[in-house]
Parts: structure tokens; sequence; C-alpha cells
């Protein structure tokens, strides 16, 4: 078989031209005699990946030099811990924003470590299955919060924030797992970013942390070593054993995206991507978008039938087509085209015909 | 340049023909059309391979029906506050053997996290440099401890528990990160094993959890969820998104153990390999090896010349020779073999007899 058009949500597609190139190298990386998944950590030769992957990072992401960056274990889920853990240190308070389960789970995991009392929810959109972003209401911050946590896209139903809050003096921190590298974003207005790298960096195993330098070195007393930035800062990512082989394909995957033209590039593919399927849903007699307006998604796209057989029986067809794990999470129904950066024009073209021909078929 | 012979001490050294099957499957995985990195974790696809590594893991290290198998992130380092933080919770008391630096981690991480009080310290061997492991006096164990913790192997110092220690009821948690796979070992014997994969099982940044089921669902609280076994047990490591590439390597490498003979074979020919290298040494008039008798590693064997610059001179002739990664550990100078399962006999050989060229170049 060839290879398919993979809308999944994550682990995700990732650019052919980085498989090709990680699968010529495999046995051996350049002159050093080995595979990059066979290198010390503490070699000349893999320092030069992960230093360089940084860089790359910092280049393409404009990111300021009064931020680290972290390469983490644990997803954005050792996140949702290692957040309170670390900021929840002045007041002891925390805002959330609940669009959706990832931003729930950071709410929850903050309450469960520092207490439910300390964690103030700012507006939730839980009523209509977070199907769109609240509006905020700022006089419901809290202005000596130790920060304001939001999940700037959510995966499961397809919404975004397509302006940050204006957190004043309160620092913002992001989940960004399944939009960074999408287009460009404005580092310093964030106290600290954080992505799983599995839908547009990289390989599952891999956690990136952007985090202003103010931010580090207050973690709560009994936070594990491992759970604490200081440990990762202080040691450049090199405490213990980094995720050394999923670093190297981000590099590579870096190195994609300066190709492609950098963030300001992907943005334009992304929108692109996004305006083909959603002019069509918005046309279609069959298919519905779950989410309206500026909320929408350049990553995420659900949408239903609104007949759950006739759901079901898309998602099989597609993937006999070559359209595969299309089907939308259980939470929402119907479907969802996950359609990161390295989902090319051509994948979504593609479906949207397939579409037009399951309409014409099944209406 | 042509594969090197390396001798790292991890990331290490991996079987060619897992290297080769796995850049031949790097782009399309079977007829999935996809790379394994791009694998929803919840599809059929990668379950099947997660299902097979773990029968896999399970068949050739005989483990026990009543013991969990996880694939977890964030390194041995990570267990060192997971075990504290989920065992340490009927007496609040532990046993520890400090036999190098990493022994000496899972020590202060419980110290600090459950209390250095309740800590108990049964022996040592800082004395001389971990070079020996202690005899332990059985009248020092805590009969009422939660645990009694061992490095089983010391990869810094080249050492090992020749046998382990009779803990009776108290259950023994191990760190098997340098060992695991090299030999058949009686899982029945502990209530733990735990490694990071980058020595013997495959990539970084997977780590395995081996676990007796009564010993899950007990955690302090105040555990972080990301750091409670019962949130993976529960969920087949699958609570969040598992490091899935590298979870595939370890399949690969478990089916390379079984072609190889199992773990019977496995210890035969490492056994083959330390004898080469530890009969050289004690032979030899200018290399010495720094550990004696029993407690000699079959997967880590230090050694010096006594002359720092000596030592030097090997170290970059060595790597000029293609034999890389073979400078000892700071703490202990001089130089250290690394010859876990995927290190060739051949290897071993062509170093030993480089080392004697060099020997009669500089007597």
């Amino acid at each position: 078989m060839s290879r398919v058009y993979n809308f999944s949500a994550g682990p995700a597609t990732l650019p052919e031209e980085v498989l090709k190139r990680a699968a010529d190298e495999l046995l051996e990386y350049g002159d050093s005699g080995q595979s990059v998944m066979e290198m010390s950590h503490r070699s000349k030769e893999y320092q030069a990946i992960i230093d360089d992957c940084e860089a790359r990072l910092r280049k393409v992401m404009s990111i300021p030099d009064n931020y680290k960056v972290l390469f983490l274990q644990g997803g954005a889920s050792s996140q949702f811990a290692m957040i309170p853990l670390n900021l929840m240190n002045k007041t002891g308070k925390a805002d959330f924003v609940i669009t959706g389960q990832w931003a729930n789970k950071a709410y929850s995991e903050a309450a469960k470590l520092c207490g439910a009392e300390n964690c103030n929810i700012v507006a939730s959109s839980k009523d209509k299955t977070f199907s769109y972003i609240p509006e905020l209401d700022k006089s419901k911050f809290n202005p000596t919060a130790d920060y304001f946590h939001i999940c700037q896209n959510n995966t499961i139903y397809g919404t975004r924030f397509a302006e940050l809050p204006d957190t004043g003096n309160v620092p913002l921190v992001a989940d960004l797992s399944s939009c960074i590298l999408s287009e460009p974003v404005d580092v310093s207005k964030y106290g600290m970013i954080y992505a799983g790298a599995q839908k547009n960096m990289g390989p599952a195993g891999l956690t990136v942390v952007i985090i202003r330098e103010d931010l580090i070195g207050n973690a709560k007393e009994g936070t594990p070593t491992m759970f604490d930035y200081k440990t990762h800062a202080d040691n450049g990512s090199m405490y213990n054993t980094p995720p050394t082989y999923g670093i190297y394909i981000l590099k590579l995957v870096l190195e994609w995206i300066e190709k492609m033209g950098g963030l300001t590039a992907m943005k334009e593919h992304n929108e692109k991507k996004a305006a083909i399927l959603y002019s069509f849903l918005d046309s279609s007699k069959l298919f519905k978008p779950t989410v309206q307006g500026k909320d929408r998604s350049l990553m995420n796209v659900p949408f239903v039938t609104g007949d759950a057989d006739l759901d079901a029986k898309f998602v099989a067809e597609a993937k006999k087509n070559g359209f595969i794990n299309i089907k939308g999470h259980r939470s929402v129904g119907g479907m969802r085209a996950s359609i990161y950066n390295a989902m090319p024009i051509e994948g979504v073209e593609k479906l949207v015909a397939f579409m037009k021909k399951f309409e014409a078929e099944n209406a």
C-alpha cells in the first residue's frame, strides 16, 4: 500500500521528506558510524543535535533570550502537575478557562495538588460540549493569580483562542500541543508555553516547554526533582537522558519548516487547507461543522452528518479510500479531520472531493 | 564511515538487524501506509504493536500473571520519586543499599519526598568509590519496611549483585536499567523491577516497570496523577500518549532476543564477552580492572592504566580505530567498556586485540 492521508489528532502525520531522511540516516548518522538512537547523550555528536534543535526552535518561533527551552518527557499530562507545583508559589492561586477535556485536566490536577479553593474557573464552555470559546469577563480574573491557564487549541472540539486573553502581569500559561508551529505566536505574551510533540513537532514522548526565566526556581516543597523546571533548566535538558531520538526528529521537522518558509508561510498553508474544508462544510447539505466563526481551529475540524450510522459509514468508506483516523472523539461524535502542518493541501482537496462524492451517493 | 563499535554506557549500541528493519519500515509499517511514529496510539494498528511488545516481554522474562508491565516515560530518575510516592504507604519506611550514584539518587529522592528519618541505609560501598557490592548484615534490615531498594547493576562502577538480598516479605525493588534482558531473572523474587530502555531495550525516553499488582493503588496523597502507577496500570499504559516509537523498537529488540535463543542464550553470549575482556585485564601489565571477583558486572567493565595521560591517549586512539565512547565516568576515571546485549563478540575481540597492540606500543 502507498502512504495514506492520515487525519489523526495525534500522534499525527509527519512530513514525508522528514521520514525519508530519518530512514536514510537511521543506521548511520552523518559520518558518526552510529544511529542517533545509539548515541551517548553526553557525546559531542549528540550535543550538536540538541543544540541545533534548540537554536532552530528559537529562530523559527522568535523565542526571546529570557525564555528557557526545555526538552522533557511525560506529555502535557505531566505538565498539568508540573505547572501548579512550580508556579503556584506566591499567592498560591491560579485562574483557568475550561474549553475542553485537556483544559479541564490542567485545572483538575492543579486543584488536586494545590487545593480546589485556590483554582478559579474564569469561564467554561461545557454547556455546549465545548463547541465555542467563551467570552471572558475581566472582572472574574484574579489580578494576583500566580498564573492564568488556557488550552489555546482544543484538539477534540476544534476550537481555538483567536485572541489571547489580556492577563496583565499575571503570567499566561498555555497548552499549545495541537497548534504549536502552525502560525507565528508572540512568545513574550506568555509566561510559559508547553506542547506534546506528537502533533506538529515529532514523535510522542517529547514535550517542549518554553518558560520565562523568572518563573523557574520556586517549586513548592515536596516537588519531585524531575518535576522541578529548575532541574532541567540548570542542566540543558540533560539532568537525565532526554528522549534523544524525538529531539532529532524535531530538528528535522524544524529544518523542513524553515525550508517551507517559516511560520508565516506555515500559517498561509494552514489557512488555505482550513478554508477548503470549512467552505465545503458551510455549503454541504450532508455534512455540518460543529464550530462556527472565529473560534474555529486551523488544525482540527470536527463535523457530523447528524446520523450516527451515516457517520460510521463515512468513516469506513473514507478508510477504504486512504483517508484514515477521521473518526471524531467519542465526546463529540461524528468525524474530525486533523490537518496539522504536515498534511499537504492535496490531502485536504482529495478528502473534500471524496466527501462530495459521498454526499452525492448518500443524499 | 562504516559502523563503529560503540561501548557507550547508554544510550547504547542496538542490534544492527533491528536498526535495518526500523529503517526499512520507517516510512510505511506493514500495509498500514504510515510510519509507526505517525500512528494514532488509539488505532488498531498501534494497539497490536504495544500488545505484541508486552506479550514478548512477558514471554522472554517469564513474567508471572500477577505482575503488571507498564510502559512509561521519564527514565529511572522519575522512578526514584514514583517508588516512594507509591510504595512508602504502610509503615512509611524503606531500606536502601548504596552501591553507586544511581542507588544513591533513589535513596535521596525518597528521603526528600518521605523524610530522611524514614530511609534506612543498610550498607554502602562509598568508602572505595563503589568498587564492590557490600556484604549485607541482615540485622540491619527493617523487617517492616515498605520496600528494600537496590540498583542491581551499577553502570558507572561496573559492579552487580551476583545474588539478590533475601528480604523476606519486604518487597525488593530493583533498578535493572543496565542489566535487564542480559540474563534470566526470577521476577517473582522482586516486588518491582524498573529500567530505562536506553541500554538493553531500545531508545531513550521509554521506561519499563514490572510491578506486582498488590503494590499498585496505594499512592500517597498529593501524588501527581502521572506519578501514580494505578493511572498507568488501569489504562494499559495509555492514560496519555505513550512513547510509541520506543515501544515499537523494544518489540523489535525482543524479536531479536527470541531469535538469538532468549535470555539463557543471551547470558552465555554476555558471559563469553565479559570473560574475554576480564581475562585479558587480569593478565595485562598495562590495564587494570577496577572491580574484582563475583561483583563484576557482565555489562560494564571499567579499567585504568593508572596514568591519566595514558588513559586519555588510549581513549583517543581507540576512537580513531572505531572503538567509541570508551572513556570512563569522571567519578572513576580511566576507561569503561559497556558491552550490552547488542555488542557482538567480535567487537570485544577486536577491542582486546587493539588493547594488546596499545600495550605493546606503550609498555
